[in-house]
């Protein structure tokens, strides 16, 4: 190991001695957050932010093509509104911080930071929705939320977190259900085409569903230590607010009938799951798609006559073709550069020096692989987009890899916990269908239910839940999860 | 006035009649936005916020160009933090929320949910700088805003609104000053460019800037009713805030030194100065490059074979050419369109029935002028860019005549009030610099300082201060302001 790289690893924590300290070194060495003076909130800094605005943009873009349009909701809800859906109110009451005064006086009524905003849309979509003619109604909103958390973490558990979430109303079951899917497909291609992460796609249990939904879907993906991250949410809220909140429309048919809703979300806990799924002991490394910066050129030996002029026409003609590429001119060694950009993740950089420049061509260094190699400076734009293309799908096929490396049939309780802690990974069993087992595995190991997958279950089908011996209904994935 | 104008009419209250009433009935029936259970807080509707998007686009791509970048900081300000710049917790503290409890358990320190974020972004700033070689930090944060208002006002004055804040830090004055004046222009270019809203630029006074600054300087426009609208400030904060947070640097002699900071911001009020800018008494009018939609296709006869397919092929050519084009195929008749789109303030329609086709031609109609005119369906395309750029001149022609009506000198204290109430509109006069002055016309007349004009300073030379006969040292603008 040469100098350079022992003095760096020396910063962030090696992933296998402390995942959890390699986590926190990542995202702090990488600016990409920093710790407020606000118990739970973090400042999300330029670095992390611009990965989130990739996001938002790519997002956006697809909620749109789906004929979903933005709108803003308050942030505040008066306590009389959230209690309207029982078992709403009881998952989130717990959580949720109060506002109790305006100015010098206190408010007649408490006001709750939204932690999620089903309870003030839905009093809106009463008022806006009186015919079938009005439905479908597709929003969205991009906002922040706030839950107060006892223990949080960068990114993956917050006290107050920026998110999407969308809220939609439909004539009939059949057409929320469809709905619920479509974005559920629209979170799984974007976290599979753009982030690089594949994951696991299905159906919570009644456990684990969202409070006030009737059916919650999730994309589910495994962490390097092997533990879930629930990446998304979709849920068919059926007619449970509908209910609540008296949202009626008159139908073809004359008659008033409750309408049927879906709500779904991510976060910007998906920052969270990118580190965890793609970082090395080097630091972070970024998927091309995702990347803020795709391209970093580090000019080598600067002050030699002519080689920062050549490095900045790369980077305008790399600028030019539509690639997210910047330039490092400051007072610091091509090393020092080197290691803070592999740290932060960029997919790849370009050395150029003088030698380069006489034979034409620059240094092309991929953040996947190491891997080196020269390109003609005539034609770079395609060299670059080429080699863009392959590390997007490579990091794509390294977490496939390590999915499936991590996932582990059991059909005993001591087979669950052997691929979750000798394994460090999940567990597909048969089970029951009975919240007892889940409580079970809750308890004694702090294992849970991540999702019942959409293919396979009929593997099912004869076989008996590890935990109770009872007859299997479901294939269902098991998991230590943040 | 024919039938259906008549009718139109009647939902829309006329300006003259009732100014205020002409505002609601708008924001209403343009579905802009709605009222919420939460007193205070409004709802911004789809075609609201799609004006919001592209009001953040440009101005997100104008601050990038400048240099700055997006950050996120948290929501809570914990009272202590707060409180460190004295001038600062007594401009905002009667007027913020306050965060008493989470979940179930008081909070040890209240939190209040921010008005503006200097002081907590300032906490982080003090962490992050260390040397002049980390300066200037140019950053910009999008988020919602708490300010506990008494009397609110659809996008004017709302207890939450949406914003953008940038904060910046420099090493000294001049560049900090430099900073103020460059974000102040970005307003003004982009706000006149944009929005056709020419605003006088200039300072604020002592009394009327910024709880912090050290200078504020400020785009003030006039609204159709003559009212002044604060559209966006500028704040050269010196080192009110540095000294108070402790930001300092160590400077190339070597000496540790106090940093300079400026922070800026426009809010979704912008919104509320285009509709009372451009609106007139059949709603809305939107200038082209701020419109969601810029053109709307109306098929006249679209049951008539290929009335549609013509119309859709026409959609498809402008949204192919850039321009955001929609068609309107409801079921309703299209002299309901017409006024629903003119209501919703689309810059221009393009109707298109049986004998249009037959010509090879559709009629354009302007929202501005109301003006018709055939264009040949072949080189379309450039017939509505033309058209498009021709409203959008036109409209800032218009908003400067009635800038250039609504302003008039005045040499005594009658003739501020007689330029204000008679006329409807703007004073300008020399002024002695003391607040005294200031006090005497808000509380005899409810008349206050907009700005003192960069431009015409000259003029205050030799002249007496209206109110108390004192040399001038200045001219300014006084205004009735929402």
């Amino acid at each position: 190991m040469a100098k350079k790289d022992k003095a760096f690893v020396q910063d962030i924590t090696p992933m296998d001695q402390d995942f959890s300290r390699w986590y926190t070194d990542v995202v702090t060495r990488a600016e990409l957050m920093d710790y407020s003076d606000v118990r739970g909130c973090m400042v999300i800094r330029p670095y992390g932010y611009a990965i989130w605005e990739r996001i938002q943009q790519e997002l956006d873009r697809r909620f749109k093509e789906t004929g979903h349009k933005n709108a803003y909701f308050p942030l505040f809800i008066p306590e009389s509104l959230l209690k309207k859906e029982a078992e709403h109110v009881e998952g989130f009451a717990p959580e949720v911080a109060w506002v109790t005064h305006g100015g010098s006086e206190e408010l007649a009524e408490r006001l709750v930071v939204r932690p999620t905003s089903e309870t003030i849309i839905c009093s809106m979509y009463a008022r806006w929705i009186q015919s079938y003619r009005d439905l479908p109604l597709k929003l969205n909103q991009w906002c922040n939320v706030v839950r107060w958390e006892k223990t949080t973490r960068p990114f993956l558990r917050t006290s107050e977190f920026l998110w999407q979430e969308g809220h939609t109303v439909h004539v009939d079951y059949e057409d929320a259900q469809k709905e619920t899917l479509t974005m559920l497909e629209v979170y799984r291609s974007f976290v599979t085409d753009y982030m690089a992460i594949p994951v696991l796609c299905g159906q919570k249990t009644e456990k684990e569903k969202f409070a006030g939904a009737q059916d919650t879907y999730t994309i589910e993906a495994i962490m390097h230590d092997g533990q879930a991250l629930q990446m998304g949410t979709s849920h068919n809220l059926g007619q449970h607010f509908a209910k609540a909140y008296e949202i009626k429309y008159l139908d073809k048919d004359g008659a008033q009938k409750y309408a049927w809703q879906t709500s779904w979300g991510v976060s910007t806990r998906l920052i969270g799951g990118l580190i965890m799924v793609h970082g090395d002991d080097r630091g972070l490394r970024l998927p091309p798609n995702i990347a803020p910066t795709q391209v970093i050129i580090v000019p080598v030996a600067a002050h030699k006559p002519g080689v920062s002029e050549k490095a900045n026409e790369l980077l305008d003609i790399l600028k030019a073709a539509g690639i997210r590429a910047d330039i490092d001119e400051r007072d610091q060694s091509p090393g020092w550069k080197f290691n803070e950009w592999e740290m932060r993740g960029v997919p790849l950089r370009i050395e150029i020096g003088p030698r380069d420049i006489e034979n034409g061509q620059a240094m092309l260094v991929r953040r996947d692989t190491a891997e080196k190699q020269p390109a003609a400076l005539e034609g770079i734009v395609a060299s670059v987009n080429d080699l863009l293309a392959q590390i997007q799908q490579n990091m794509l096929d390294q977490a496939l890899a390590l999915r499936q490396a991590k996932i582990r049939k059991a059909a005993t309780e001591a087979e669950i916990c052997e691929a979750v802690d000798a394994h460090k990974g999940f567990a597909i069993s048969p089970w029951c269908g009975d919240r007892a087992c889940e409580e079970h595995m809750k308890a004694e190991y702090n294992i849970t239910t991540r999702c019942m997958p959409f293919e396979g279950q009929e593997e099912a089908e004869g076989a008996v839940c590890p935990i109770c011996g009872k007859p299997a209904k479901k294939m269902i994935y098991w998991a230590r999860a943040y």
